[in-house]
This record gives C-alpha cells, sequence and structure tokens, in this order.
C-alpha cells in the first residue's frame, strides 16, 4: 500500500496502520474520485486509461491531483509490493483533504481479487433491474449531481448490490427514470445482437468504461464492431448475450435478468477473450 | 477527538494522528453515516434526536454501530476535551469498517464553528435553486436511494455548494425533477406564511432535520403553528419570509432566491430565537 499527499514522493504505508486523518474528506463527505485496476502478471492494466479518467473526475470535482507521472511511480510501487504471482486490486483514491485544511490526500491501495469475482468470471451472474432516479438527460444540464464521474460517493451503489443480493441476484443493471439501461454499478453493460456489441453511450449520464474503451480497440483489430446505442430492459432480454465488463471482474455473462432467464447458447462474439486481451491478461 | 471500533470504550484520539486504514469504506465508498452537532456551553445540543436520525440511517445501510448509551459517553468525552468557552462542531461517523474485514469505524470529531457559520447567522444567505434529478415520489418506491439517510456520500451536495459559490450564491435550494422543494445540502427549508411556519413533509425525499423537530417542540409552546406542506418555488418567493435551519448553521434567513430579492421585512414569528431556544441557546 502506498500512500501519502499528492505531490511528493510516494512511500510504502504499511496496510494495518491508519493512514487518514479522521476529518479527511474522503471518509466524512466522499469528497473524491477513484480508479480500481487490475493487477495481472506483476503490471497495472491499461492505467493510461485509467489515469485519464481519473483527471476527469477530479477536474469535475476541481481538484488537482498528482500529475500522470507521480501516479504511474506510485502504481509501479505497489505492483512491486505485490509481485506477479496473483492477480491484485489496485485502487488509486484521490480526496480533497482534511476538512481543516492542507493539501489533497493521494494514495493507493492493492489487494486479493475476492471470491465473487472470480465466480462471476466462471459462472456468470443474475442481475436485477433498479432505478437510479435520474432522467437520461440529466447530466449535462446539472454537472454538480457528477454522473460522469467515478466519486468516493458509493454508498447508493452498495445499497443497490445490497438490495439485489437481499432478492437472490448477484449485480444490479441501472435504468433511468424512462427505462433506458444505463450501467451496473461498478461495471459497463453490453449486449450482443446480430454479432455486433452494443454498450449505451456516455451521454445518457453514465461513467465511461476504461474496460469498454480497450475491449472496443481490441474488438476492431479482431473485425468485430462495438457500437454506442440506447438500450432498453427489452434489448437486454432480446439480446443473443449479455455482459457485465469491469476493470476487476473483466467480463461477467448475464445469465438472468429479474425472473427471465437469458439464452445460454455460445455466443458469437468471445466477449471475455477480448477483454483479457485488453487487459494482457493470458 | 474520540475514535475507536464500535462497541468499545472511546478514548481519545489526537486529531493530528491518523486514525483510519486506507481501506475504510468511509474513505473508498463513502459507506456509513454520521450526524453533525452544535456544542454549545460545553454541551452537544439534541442528542438524543441525532441519535435516533443516526439510528435510522445506520439501519437504512444495515449497519449497527454503538449502542445510544456509548455514543453519549462518547459525546461527553469529546465535549469535556472541547469545552465550554466557544461553539463547536461535533460529528458523529459510522462506516462499515475496513473493507479487508472487521468491526464497523465509529468515531466523533470536534473543531471550531466556521468563519461562513457565523456570516450566515449574521447576514442570511443568497440561494440558488438546483435540481437533485429525483422525482419526489422516488424515495419510497427505491430504497437503495438512500434519500432518508444521512450518509456519508455527500460529495454531489458538496458539488452543488461549490456551483452555487461559483455563481456568487452562498447555498442551493434543491427541488425535485417536478420543481418541488425539497431541502438544502445541508438544511432544512421553512417558510413563514401568514404566521405560521410552513417546511416539506419527509416523504418528498428529504432528510427529517433535528433542528426543524427540535424547533417544532419551541414553537408550540409558544403558540406559533409548524406545519409540514408541499412547496413550490413560488412559495418560496411569496411567503413572508424564507429560513434554511441546520444544527450548526442555526437559521439562515434567505436573502435573495437567484435574482429575487426577498422582503426584508422584520418576519413576524421570530425563528432564529425559536431555534436558540431549541438548541440551548442563551
Amino acid at each position: 500500500m502506498a500512500g501519502g499527499p499528492a505531490g511528493r514522493r510516494p512511500r510504502v504505508h504499511p496496510a494495518d496502520e491508519p493512514l487518514l486523518l479522521a476529518d479527511d474528506l474522503a471518509a466524512v463527505r466522499g469528497d473524491g474520485c477513484f480508479e480500481t485496476l487490475l493487477v495481472v502478471g506483476g503490471r497495472a492494466a491499461k492505467p493510461e486509461r485509467h489515469l485519464a479518467r481519473l483527471g476527469r473526475s477530479a477536474a469535475a470535482l476541481e481538484l488537482t491531483g498528482p500529475d500522470e507521472q507521480e501516479w504511474l511511480a506510485g502504481i509501479g510501487m505497489a505492483t512491486r509490493e505485490w509481485g506477479a504471482e496473483s492477480e491484485g486490486v489496485l485502487r488509486l483514491v484521490l480526496s480533497r483533504g482534511p476538512e481543516r485544511g492542507g493539501p489533497e490526500t493521494a494514495y493507493i491501495t492493492v489487494g486479493p481479487v475476492g471470491p465473487q469475482v472470480l465466480r462471476a468470471r466462471a459462472e456468470g451472474v443474475a442481475v436485477t433491474v433498479l432505478i437510479r432516479g435520474f432522467a437520461s438527460d440529466v447530466a449535462d444540464s446539472a454537472p454538480w449531481l457528477l454522473l460522469g464521474s467515478k466519486t468516493l460517493s458509493y454508498a447508493t451503489n452498495m445499497a443497490a448490490v445490497r438490495h439485489a443480493a437481499a432478492n437472490g441476484f448477484d449485480d444490479v443493471v441501472y435504468v433511468s427514470s424512462e427505462g433506458e439501461v444505463l450501467e451496473g454499478p461498478r461495471s459497463t453493460v453490453v449486449i450482443e445482437r446480430a454479432g455486433e456489441l452494443l454498450s449505451p453511450p456516455q451521454e445518457v449520464g453514465i461513467l465511461e468504461g476504461t474496460t469498454l474503451g480497450a475491449m472496443t480497440a481490441v474488438a476492431r483489430q479482431a473485425g468485430v464492431t462495438v457500437r454506442r446505442e440506447r438500450l432498453l430492459v427489452a434489448d437486454l432480454l432480446a439480446a443473443d448475450a449479455v455482459w457485465l465488463v469491469s476493470s476487476v471482474t473483466l467480463a461477467a455473462r448475464v445469465r438472468r435478468i429479474d425472473g427471465v432467464a437469458l439464452p445460454s447458447t455460445v455466443p458469437g462474439v468471445d466477449v471475455a477473450r477480448l477483454v483479457d486481451r485488453a487487459v494482457g491478461r493470458p
């Protein structure tokens, strides 16, 4: 675990020693942003995409943060600490710093990939559709809602996942108040239809998925089209296959949406393989 | 500053020493709840109302937390540390604890009242009306949105206040997607109309204000009616007076709403005095 204030040289901080002051705005206001990266073969996957998104989130929050070289130095230190033997989860955190005043807080954690992630990769997931409460046109008109930013304020995302689990589901697909498909609380929705891959456009008020971006580049080389298109729940139910893609879980095939089992046929496009290649996984 | 895991005896923790592990879910997910209390004359104001609301927030988040006696012991310790000479801000924080596993995190901070608070009390505030993006009927149907809970995920509230400040305003009044008046990011809206005080009902998807509750009890004794009624922005503009009430700022008279100056006449009901009495302020 590497920590320290923004703008200083990174240093290793023992994981079992407190790092944050009690009034750090990360803790008392969720006032900051983060990224989660997969560590595979001793290297963090697609760091440039995560740093670009972290930079956009920081700008939306009016935070500065370490520059790209400083983050890369910290990522290098954290991945060396983690080693190459097993996959890991690396998190970049940037907060406004202590409420009493002082520099922004920037740190990196690294830890193991959880068993739920491994199960979702291997067996797929059952998802429930939940409203996120916003109309799909609100992101542009109300920037204070921070809809395109990956902020530390994830309480409702975690509550949605708990709500799903209490009803026997592994994960969630959010829809807008008009019923448009948005995203998962921790993932991007991708469907296969007639040999093409489709995913909702960012302007419906969702995060721009780094895994979707990296996968799109790999898919293009493989002759597979990835298009951004507005989707309804009916489009998921009628799809040849549905996935949740994300940086750590990678590709989780959706097996069931609420009461409806999805077709278990072999899909035409091997999304899991495309994602593996996108993150440099053997 | 008193800290420590839930269920243990409180102890004093120096404010300048780190308290939280880097993966505390308060910091990396905003996954917890909090309360902010005014310390006046060496005592925390209306602790029972704050502890009741903290209990409701914790239940919505499926957290347990210290029991009321444990919190009161911590509050007593924190207020003794602070002393009786000046007003203070005391914060109760409860999070799900470290992501790696372990007990919930519970702690208390205490610090000074900021200059913006003193100015808002003395001079009132100019507010801008911003949408919160939700319909006013969503709280009941979508409990995962945690609309009645005071969670640590306040990034959008802080962004709304920054957006207001960038446009020359001191604070915000949120409206629902239908234009119903909701609340401030850190306060409850109260208006005076024809000698009565009115405030939006909780079912529009807002926090139940502890200051409004305490003030209502005091007002009743003084023969002043406080009613809960759905309000539109036009009701604010036509009111005899508009206030934002909250636990630390207490009562801030609203002087301007966007481009419209509100009447500066002496109101019929002295809301500031009612709130002072409600919090035991001389």
